[in-house]
């Protein structure tokens, strides 16, 4: 591609830097990480954040937690390993992708037997650099096969933040309109604001809008209105984890777009990698959705915007069920109902854009 | 009722006070109003705002205003009026209740032909008392009527705020609500807080906790979330204008929580004064929606969210089509469809609470 899109996390010379999004739009901030602790702290308070985002920085910030412990033996290394995994797994319980690049940065170190220290790091630090490259390699044949659903003109609904910053390059449910976009077509989008954290104003508005697609934001409970006025006429969001029926786990407020696209006969896409794709999962019932503090409801941007002491919900998360979904966009093809059986048998199965 | 319910705006010994909802929640403030210019400020400034309390506020402010001048002559006495009926007016221009209260008064000045100013003003002070009791009785009946739809252990979602604050005891959607909390009924609400503004997470939720009301805040984007969880099983709100054939403008996402009640067969009900029905206003497509500034969505309380000089879409208002809308509540009975006919028609065809 020709356009220059930003980077969420960054291994260089032994190095881990993030882009702190939780300083975004306001200030543009990349920042060292250094330890565990500094790891745990920039997943769980999502200055980085995006679910292959996180499975990047988890397997990085795996790595450069074990620069530290170089001085210990072999064995010790390896459960060290374990032990730093499971810590900084224990940033995000939902999204897949941590636990996934953990558990595989995990099974490589396992598989060392008669290597010194520093020849597991090694081995690990190729590991986790094959994790970064995979990704953006899935996100750029997610925007190569979803661009083709694009047109000039379409107008384009999308949620929260799946974009180049929630991945480290592409994204997942912006990767087919920057790929349409590099094409030259022309297209609008709007970008939901994402409560209570503002991913949609702050990242996905920031991020279309350093490229030059034309974006306009609304606030999350405007989407009716534009799709009842006819503004909209595709939705394309992410997703954090999709069972092995289909229903399909993202930021809060997606289930309220697919129900609303629904209505108003507009497709609605996901698009993923298809390592979100976890058949161990029977369904949406079974994904456990991570409920995050009330202060996060209760103020915007920090500024109080609630009585003390009111009860407040707030999943982070909530569970669009597969018949609301049109199709899936992966990295192996686009992938249309039934889910159950067609993203099983992917290989067979996947139906890629000609065939729509 | 037993419950004590916030004021937003009282008159008491020829004195006016209202309780300014800019500063709600962080500081309960009651402020005494001496003259047209506060009066002015704190309606355009939002100090009092929901159709009807504008609508008395307009008048007590008009009366208040008044007291200053009661040495004129009748005469001009009631060319004062007049001037700052304009005046007064000029504050928020798009509000009805407002015109429609202070003409209320300014006829009822000019229809007094040998009253000396004193009297004038007594004649004044009556009408706009009369103002006032008649829309808190017909609240009251909104509230009467609407009771008998809640039952204990019910869910009721409520969107923006059309609560005691809007009106200036019981409020529209809120009434039921408290006239049933009254006999004893204990029930769960969930809040919108209704972005931009935040009325639903500054007003609504504070004004039910006042009284002792088990209210738990969402973000706009979590009744989908509530509602697939099982944890809603009604949806009522206010409204600022019902169309001939039913279709009713109301806040901004109004019209989400109604397509997301239907997908969920969860009843939506209205609840407003009869007088919100407007027979000249064929279908919703008649209705006119104010465009507000994009710095609402771009910020809230001056803390920026969003990007610099990003498109904004803001709809002050969505229209909910009749077909989504389970009955209106109004202080006629509650009024099942066909709205088309039975609107129209109302004292024949008003379906009582027993009726349903």
């Amino acid at each position: 591609m020709n356009i220059s899109l930003p980077k969420a996390v960054e291994y260089k010379d032994k190095k881990m830097f993030i882009l702190d999004q939780v300083k975004l739009p306001i200030e543009v901030s990349v920042v060292e990480l250094n330890n565990h602790e500094e790891v745990w702290h920039a997943i769980n308070k999502l200055m980085v954040r995006g679910a292959p985002a996180i499975g990047i920085a988890g397997a990085f910030g795996l790595l450069i937690s074990l620069k530290n412990y170089l001085n210990l033996s072999p064995s010790e290394f390896k459960a060290k390993v374990v032990e730093l995994s499971t810590y900084i797994n224990s940033s995000r319980p939902t999204a897949v992708n941590l636990s996934w690049s953990l558990g595989r940065m995990s099974r490589k170190a396992a598989t060392c037997f008669n290597d010194t220290t520093g020849e597991i790091f090694k081995i690990l630090e190729e590991e986790a650099i094959n994790i970064y490259n995979e990704e953006i390699e899935s996100c750029k044949k997610i925007g190569e096969y979803g661009s083709i659903l694009i047109k000039s003109n379409d107008c384009i609904l999308t949620h929260c933040n799946a974009g180049a910053l929630a991945v480290s390059e592409y994204g997942t449910a912006l990767s087919p309109l920057y790929h349409a976009f590099d094409k030259g077509r022309q297209f609008k989008v709007y970008a939901d604001e994402t409560r209570p954290l503002l991913q949609g104003a702050r990242l996905t508005a920031w991020e279309l809008s350093q490229v030059g697609i034309d974006v306009t934001l609304i606030c999350d409970n405007m989407a009716a209105y534009a799709m009842s006025k006819g503004l909209i006429n595709m939705v394309i969001v992410g997703c954090d984890r999709v069972a092995a029926n289909g229903d399909t786990a993202n930021k809060i407020g997606t289930l309220s777009t697919a129900i609303l696209a629904k209505h108003y006969n507009i497709p609605f896409y996901v698009a993923c990698p298809y390592s979100t794709y976890d058949i161990n999962t029977l369904t949406g019932d079974d994904i456990i959705i991570e409920e995050r503090k009330s202060n996060e409801v209760t103020s915007f941007m920090g500024v109080k915007s609630a009585p003390d002491n009111i009860n407040v919900l707030n999943p982070a998360f909530d569970v669009t069920p597969a018949n609301l979904i049109t199709a899936f966009i992966t990295d192996k093809g686009i992938i249309k109902p039934p889910f159950d059986v067609n993203m099983q048998d992917v290989d067979n199965k996947v139906l890629f854009p000609e065939d729509l």
